[in-house]
């Protein structure tokens, strides 16, 4: 059947869509949803129907293309297309075999990987993986198959190196910026950390969006490799267009975010994965534990660790557990600078650096300084902090950002939100809770990440002593309006508890 | 924040969505399938956000608005509109409740139900619920609630009737067209019959679609109720928009079919609120046992009688099970024309009448008299027998079409597609196998059930012999070129074996 095109004028950044008039699709056959093959001359494509209800979007004997069909096809308005009934992916049968509680093979789950990042699936395609994957759980040879498939569908960074050191910290815990510090001194001791993070979706801010104030992010991957070769490390975004990494899993999330969900299995392929494709031979992973962290109980890690110990068997990954309390955040400032600004403090042994965040980064870096064998047993942590302490952690760190086209940057440089609160205390004790969720949510009612400059500065943590008055938390907003929406919300949620 | 409408010219014909440049959405910190409230004056109503990867779509400061929620602000392109962030409906949370294999009571079933209904439901959300339910399993309270949520989310025709008949067939198997004729042999035995169908999704015909033939399906109920009390029974389009009975199935259907799934829980919940809808209190369920049906085994047929047994219970209905064998087509007509042409051959007593047609429906309409007590016991298939050759079924059947704004039809008057094809014995035998599933393919190939001229026409059944050269089917088009493809069909497909 020949068309007129109609240009629709919309990416939908997914899964390929034609419009087409009711009556037309009836003629054909055709459902909602169904697949259509689209032909111009030699060229062809493969989407999905959505039907026009009104005659007004797409009159008879026309089809409404958005842009990724327009461009697959190199059509204009007006111009006439065939069209005729398409094939469904293979994939969908195999997400139909996963509903029916069958475990998938290698194959098949690299099929639908591969489909996923080619946007070649449904919302309700992906949709039902997500929830097979979910309900039924993913075995281990399926976590490990997804591992593979994240990987090889996204770029890689490839490296020949025998040892290529790598950290991840498994979230739900405000401020914990360790990474910048943690990979400064592991690359100031001669460890290569090609170390790729990613932005916050729910929390105030994430590595890359603190590293955002110090350099940009989103540099090409031969020029990491030249960083990386020179400096020891880089602190890039793994999900920068330039970078790329594992792709399949913003997809992923994209589906799991407005659910509320985050399949185990599904999250240890996607962190393993990004680790295998930037080559890493032992990698440090840090699990928080606390009732409002992702991660609630002991028993909780065990299962992970074991899971991920498998996992990273079966890539020819090493890895090594840094388990800490999750209870409350860790460091003073939380939201992109903020963050930043304890991050200098501490490189620059400055002392209004945060002594929870300092303690816990030195832990981990001699964790895998001893890990590696850069320093003897029980050694790590006093090398760790001789980096630290003599200033070639913070020299490194320059090095870095500086190859990343930033520049030093001065505390008092970076710049804050000007709209500020600060909440007192209202009596004299000790500070028995501070609240995770609750700090995550006035920090993003306060504009961060979005607005880097915005956030929550704690005085104090779980433990301390205060008198009335003394200041607990400060608010900062580079919006006067949003200042007034977490000053609400620190009213009317308790963000720390006095006994 | 204030923005400037964009019209989009595109009704979704699903949940409202509102489309923001990527930069506004980052600014007011939403994601993709975020909601939105959007507000115009006093008039408001909630969006599921999509963001425009091209600021040719939807330019900064710009929304742009598809059909339904132009019309629920009442809004024209370039009018200025507020948005702001927009609550999730509380039933997301059910959902991922049962994705959590939590079992849902009524007032989650109902609020789920409601928000598919009116369209506030993504379809990650609404497929989340669907393969939740598919991969746990809904319990029996589920199904029971689901039921009377379903029905109450409709349309119904609320009936006082102590004694109201209803036949349903659970289908997959061609042909089987017994609806006209059992309601017709019921209602002149003097039942009250308000039988509404469904079209084929995925079948050559339903008995909505061969209705179509004789007159009006989509009648409305307050003229369907008139019909009731005049001629006893009536023969509607459940799905039709003056009706509208349980119109949850056909969204939850839109998300099944693309994925080849037909979740039993969800499937006797449809069939159950349909029933209830029209006040049901007898009903007759055909099910058609057979490889290539939709109940492939009598220990399935069993369950399935368990469930539908206590759902019937729970509200008030009484079921007579019909089970028959369902391993080849019913009838010799397939496709509405066809199937119409021997429903009128059946009704007049014709000699071309189909007899395995003429069979199972006179032991149906005998069953439902001796259960809801119009014949003694054993004797309702004298009575069946005697209302058909008597010729007052029949004219049952031209009094019910005729109040449905149709007129009585010779078979010779019925429009079959003009291109035509028989397919002859190959060899002499015995025809060990007539296929379910080819003729279904090859009925669809050839046009039907768009198509109403278009199908199959059987001239042998299971266990007939033939002799080389016999006629065994032809294939009825409307269009050549489909004829074509359906000769093609017949060739590569065998729809009979002959031993």
């Amino acid at each position: 059947m020949k068309l007129t095109v109609k240009d629709m004028d919309i990416a939908t950044g997914g899964v390929r869509v034609v419009l087409l008039n009711e009556k037309d699709a009836e003629k054909l056959d055709l459902h909602h949803n169904d697949r259509v093959e689209v032909r111009k001359g030699k060229r062809k494509t493969t989407a999905v129907l959505d039907i026009a209800e009104s005659s007004k979007a797409v009159k008879l004997g026309a089809i409404g293309l958005f842009e990724e069909v327009l461009d697959d096809l190199n059509v204009k308005h007006n111009d006439k297309v065939e069209i005729s009934t398409g094939k469904k992916p293979v994939s969908v049968a195999y997400i139909k075999k996963k509903l029916d509680g069958v475990e998938l093979n290698y194959p098949e789950t690299l099929k639908i990987v591969e489909d996923i990042v080619n946007d070649n699936l449904t919302n309700i395609e992906l949709t039902s993986y997500i929830a097979a994957n979910y309900v039924h759980g993913m075995s281990l040879k399926e976590i490990i198959d997804s591992t593979k498939a994240m990987t090889i569908t996204g770029s890689q960074i490839k490296l020949k190196d025998k040892l290529i050191a790598d950290v991840h910290g498994i979230g739900g815990v405000p401020g914990n910026r360790t990474t910048p510090i943690v990979v400064s001194i592991l690359a100031a001791a001669g460890l290569k950390v090609p170390k790729t993070s990613s932005r916050a979706i729910t929390s105030p801010s994430g590595t890359a969006d603190t590293m955002d104030l110090f350099c940009n992010v989103g540099v090409s991957i031969p020029k990491l490799k030249k960083i990386l070769n020179k400096a020891g490390g880089f602190l890039a975004w793994g999900g920068a267009e330039e970078i790329n990494l594992a792709p399949a899993d913003d997809k992923i999330i994209q589906i799991e975010h407005p659910l509320e969900i985050d399949a185990e299995g599904q999250m240890i392929a996607s962190i393993m994965a990004k680790k295998a494709s930037v080559s890493a031979t032992h990698l440090l992973l840090e699990i928080s534990i606390g009732k409002n962290a992702k991660v609630p109980t002991k028993k909780e890690a065990e299962r992970l660790k074991w899971y991920f110990s498998k996992v990273g068997k079966s890539i020819g990954m090493k890895i090594t557990y840094f388990i800490d309390d999750g209870s409350q955040p860790v460091g003073n400032g939380i939201g992109p600078a903020l963050e930043a600004r304890d991050v200098v403090w501490l490189l620059t042994n400055h002392e209004k650096a945060p002594k929870d965040l300092c303690r816990k980064s030195l832990e981990m870096a001699a964790q895998m300084l001893e890990f590696t064998g850069k320093a003897g047993k029980k050694q790590g942590i006093k090398t760790a902090t001789e980096i630290l302490e003599s200033g070639k952690a913070y020299q490194k760190f320059v090095e870095i950002i500086t190859a990343q086209d930033g520049k030093e940057l001065k505390p008092e440089q970076i710049p804050l939100g000007k709209h500020t609160y600060t909440v007192k205390a209202p009596k004299t004790g000790k500070i028995k809770h501070v609240d995770n969720k609750i700090t995550t949510k006035i920090g993003r009612m306060a504009g961060a990440p979005r607005d880097h400059g915005s956030g929550v500065y704690l005085h104090v943590h779980k433990r301390a002593k205060v008198k009335k008055g003394d200041p607990l938390f400060t608010i900062y907003s580079q919006n006067k309006e949003e200042l007034g929406y977490a000053k609400e919300g620190a009213k009317k949620f308790k963000l720390m508890e006095i006994k």
